[in-house]
């Protein structure tokens, strides 16, 4: 992977700078933005590392979570640059009316492909593994050391984004930077059942409640987690991460639909295996997203969400490739 | 990883190698056999693998898998070489009486540690991931091309034995070799898919039955499957495997015991995670297994099986290293 020369220049040249990752983050965009705090305060560089939400607790393993602000201080002089990182518009940073006053300098630092030109300068990878595999080729060519915390961190990002390089998204390079990670001190078997095997209790016990709801139609599985569940096991939307992915282990289901009550609507994530690309049909209805991993929010009835899906992806049909 | 002279010497020299594995094979033996297997007559050798059983439904996909016989052929003249691949006993692999009667040359390769001394040549590596990892090695010492289908089995063998990259066994060199054998050819995600993602839908439903059956008592998960459930789902108790992993997910479960119905009686799985050795209470009801994953039989009513594993944990209670 080739790093851009005017992201190593820039980053060397400056100082002050704001890293900020999309609200609700998951492990590629914590992981990502905590490893490049660290490897830039370590060459001297003053950092603030913010998201719009809390670190989720089953994050709380990785070395640094604390760094994370959720709030963007009261600035005496604004910071002049800011890092987007596995996100490509402030908006979905929740930074739009900081962006708007202060107009800093933008470097935008994402696997994820775009259609609006956010960012002073841009670095995008769609055939990156993560966020943080990028960011460890950046840390390597910037000529900083990859500590333990840096390599637990970036192993993390790529093990969660990959389903422990289960994924499409998983190739010879990306199993070769996770090896120089484990051999920078990350450890495989820890990152996976701090990843995998610390569910509260009644995160399983909405897991279980949310496999009651499931249906089956044409190939389609959907289940649906209400706000009424939330209450009933003392848990909230943080708690639903990687649910879209159980109904893909039946050899049968070709996409994974879950929809979660949100206010006035549902938030809808779309999970597909191999070539069916479920980003087309996120964007279809306002959302976006990868090939096998998408979504977006609509409003209305449980009963409308599902069925205009169902239409969409019958509509669509052939036209779907690899249906 | 250093493959011993005398094994490559003695691969190059000979020719007529029966290789075999232990009986109710799994991904490690077979990938491992099916890859020495195409090894070896690529470069002009005669090899004929055997296992008692045959190859579970779920492993077909493994290129080769067809070249394994269940049955050791009438010989003619006996097999003067054979080779045990993760298996160090004859007896586990159901060769004691081919062994006793034809007294052939026995090379052991084997990445479990054992305690008997069997085989002339013995390559014995505990701390490889998978006897896949091992065959990998040796097969490019041998100087021989490691071709897409070998790679594809070879990289099944350590995917399924570290859980992909999951458990303790994974270290740097498991990744770097992964990453090697995904160069020459291997699919991750399309043996994970394999691998993971082909349940039936009975048996996705079965699964979500047993889930509903859940009660946790003092740190242990209790789950149950009853025929009425088998019957309702189309299953059968081969469907069951893994059911008793998912209770681990929770981090305040310490043991997850998978009660199955059989006749007149329950076959109780026993799962812990860490120190716990559940192998100490499957022995005490006369069953057996390793320190994190046991099991046994016990007659009577679901609720009398259920008090007596309860408290027979209870009884142990300190006692339990690492409770």
């Amino acid at each position: 992977m080739r790093v851009p020369e005017e992201i190593i220049s820039y980053l060397k040249e400056k100082d002050d700078f704001l890293i900020a990752t999309h609200i609700n983050p998951e492990g590629d965009a914590l992981g990502s933005s905590i490893a490049l705090s660290i490897a830039l305060e370590s060459i001297g560089k003053k950092v603030i590392v913010y998201d719009r939400d809390p670190v989720p607790y089953f994050y709380r393993f990785l070395p640094g979570h604390e760094r994370f602000t959720n709030s963007i201080p009261d600035l005496v002089h604004p910071i002049p640059n800011l890092i987007l990182l596995d996100c490509n518009d402030p908006e979905r940073a929740d930074l739009t009316d900081f962006v708007r006053k202060h107009q800093p300098f933008m470097v935008v630092i994402d696997h994820h492909e775009t259609e609006r030109e956010f960012g002073d300068i841009r670095w995008i990878v769609p055939n990156a593994s993560a966020t943080g595999q990028m960011i460890f080729h950046l840390i390597r060519a910037l000529g900083i050391n990859i500590s333990s915390e840096i390599a637990t961190n970036l192993y993390t990002a790529i093990a969660i984004d990959t389903g422990t390089f289960r994924y499409s998204n998983t190739d010879a390079s990306t199993l070769l930077d996770a090896s120089e990670l484990v051999m920078a001190g990350a450890e495989p078997a820890f990152i996976a059942t701090s990843l995998y095997d610390t569910w509260s209790r009644g995160r399983f016990e909405l897991l279980i409640l949310t496999l009651n709801t499931m249906e089956i139609r044409q190939g389609i599985a959907i289940t649906v987690v209400t706000k009424e569940m939330f209450q009933k096991t003392g848990t909230d939307a943080s708690d639903t991460e990687n649910f879209a992915n159980f109904p893909r282990m039946m050899s049968d289901v070709k996409i994974s639909a879950f929809f979660r009550e949100i206010e006035g609507g549902w938030k809808v994530s779309l999970r597909s295996k191999g070539d069916i690309n479920v980003a087309e049909i996120a964007e279809a209805f306002g959302g976006g997203g990868h090939r096998n991993a998408a979504g977006y929010k609509i409003e209305g009835s449980l009963l409308e969400a599902k069925e205009s899906l169902i239409r969409e992806i019958k509509d669509r049909g052939a036209g779907l490739h690899g249906w």
